[in-house]
């Protein structure tokens, strides 16, 4: 059976269907995004994340794709173009938003017809589950057969995969997950689906992964990266920074988990790290932390140098952070 | 003016009056202990914590004694002796709890009378400000002109002397402060005491210390311990650890301040870290913060190895993590 997290971006003939990463697991509500607007809207409010953004800026652009099949092609390809520049700047951090605007337009030009994004956007979902499946595979053959993991945030379907091809391979596995506040992700999203998936799971606040990683319990700290560069700085939930400091100084090795190392970022000044609204810091699930007195500061990602990276886990297979050139070996840049 | 928490603690003719830190500072309630029973109680159930069981024992020993005055002398000795050891066991990762015991049966046997719990009570109080003020005005002379420094959890009477001190010299301080979880001492004692103190604050999530500290804007790692050993390890609230790994790593130096290394800890074995009920990790101010299908792990307490310990701050002075004994020196032991 599949997790619920896994399947939770749905297009339907009314819009796009989310569910609210927000609420979940205590309720377990959908919010209907009737346009792109709408699915712009919805992802930088954090309704989804982790993998949740892919999904729905593929189908933003099938919904506004189908609110310009009246007009003429190349009016229509313009008005999807700045959708398209909408979606992708809802967050900024992670790279994968650009590679589904890029699916889809790349199906529409093909044909020369703005009704080809839906195919675009099926082929998108198809590509990410594939290679998010290969990550995963590559990544169980890392861990030992009596696994315990740590891990951060939530790596969506990296994590799911990783877990479900562990299973496959008979490994037995015990997850360590931090909350991840300040919209405690770990505690809701991955620790729920861990759980779901019969895996043994304790949780523990952000501040105790050095002493778990010191404890000697742990075999590989293990997080996805939402940018990882070519030369090889993780960009990932801020929060793995810290753990992967730890786990350098412990002994635990670090893999790392992107579909593929971005070309387009060489280095760290590629990339831009999103700063949210340092007010998100001073809440837990709605209600105040701190009196309106105190400022909060929110750099939403954070960036590990290669010295603590072991391995970045791609779904062509396993890369040191120094050889991910490797990756695109052979292939025309 | 004082802060409202460096006189949280109480003793009035009723009982001994502790200012409930759980809620503080969304409420300002103080819960009323009549018995050295119900202080222990309190103590365990985290109404204080910091510095705050230490001035609750020495009282509590006071409730404790008035009860005893009638009694023959070696037999109220006696059962003072058993309340001691009560008070002493709400807490067993800080050593302070016993040296308030102490110093309270020091009074009373040189005097030959409990009565004088009172006395010994007086003189704890006294030592333990006197102390944390010449702490206080050691760190503030490791701090630079303009200092921003990151702290965690609540260092109380350590935190607030070192302020007062580096605010007499005319030194301009910035902190980040971790809210520290599960019971966001951070978040709700010290920012809020800082700003109390005109300090410029800024609070962070626990996850994002090691971003803080790669940025290059802290110049200094400074929290309490509650208990330092004579070889060096240094032992906090959970988290402190992990920044300490972190500093060192990107050469911020962490200042631990302890009024003194304990000579009855020469190693860590001497030293029992408390695990609370994990199910304190589940909860956020009360509320859940994941199902109840997850299991919680809480170690209160982490133990950071002398190779990422700067130096120790006491009330004698600044002394590196490898040289405690010359503490002592001098002194019979």
């Amino acid at each position: 059976m599949q997790p619920m997290l896994a399947d939770s971006v749905r297009l339907t003939d009314d819009g796009v269907l989310i569910l609210d990463r927000r609420r979940f697991p205590f309720e377990r509500e959908w919010v209907l995004c009737r346009t792109a607007e709408d699915v712009a809207r919805a992802v930088e409010d954090m309704v989804t994340q982790s993998s949740g953004p892919y999904f729905a800026v593929l189908y933003g652009m099938v919904l506004k794709a189908r609110t310009l099949e009246d007009l003429p092609h190349e009016q229509a390809r313009a008005e999807l173009a700045k959708t398209a520049h909408l979606l992708e700047n809802t967050r900024r951090t992670n790279n994968a938003l650009r590679k589904a605007t890029e699916v889809v337009l790349e199906h529409v030009d093909a044909a020369g017809d703005v009704r080809h994004a839906l195919h675009g956007a099926a082929e998108g979902d198809r590509r990410y589950r594939a290679k998010s499946q290969a990550l995963g595979e590559h990544t169980a053959n890392l861990l030992p057969d009596d696994a315990t993991v740590l891990t951060h945030c939530w790596a969506d379907l990296y994590l799911t995969e990783t877990v479900r091809a562990a299973q496959a391979r008979g490994k037995r596995l015990r997850f360590f997950c931090t909350e991840t506040r300040p919209y405690l992700q770990g505690a809701r999203l991955t620790a729920e689906t861990l759980i779901e998936m019969g895996v043994d799971t304790t949780l523990i606040t952000d501040g105790m992964g050095a002493a778990v990683l010191q404890s000697g319990e742990i075999d590989a700290l293990v997080t996805a990266a939402d940018r990882v560069t070519m030369d090889g700085h993780v960009v990932n939930k801020v929060g793995t920074l810290g753990l992967a400091v730890a786990a350098h100084a412990f002994g635990v090795p670090f893999h790392a988990q992107v579909q593929a190392p971005d070309l387009l970022a060489p280095t760290t000044d590629h990339v831009e790290i999103e700063y949210r609204d340092g007010a998100e810091v001073l809440q837990v699930l709605g209600r105040p932390s701190a009196t309106p007195r105190v400022k909060g500061l929110y750099p939403a990602f954070d960036v590990t140098p290669p010295r603590f990276v072991t391995d970045v886990v791609t779904d062509r297979g396993v890369f040191g952070a120094g050889a991910l050139d490797e990756y695109y070996e052979g292939e025309q840049r």
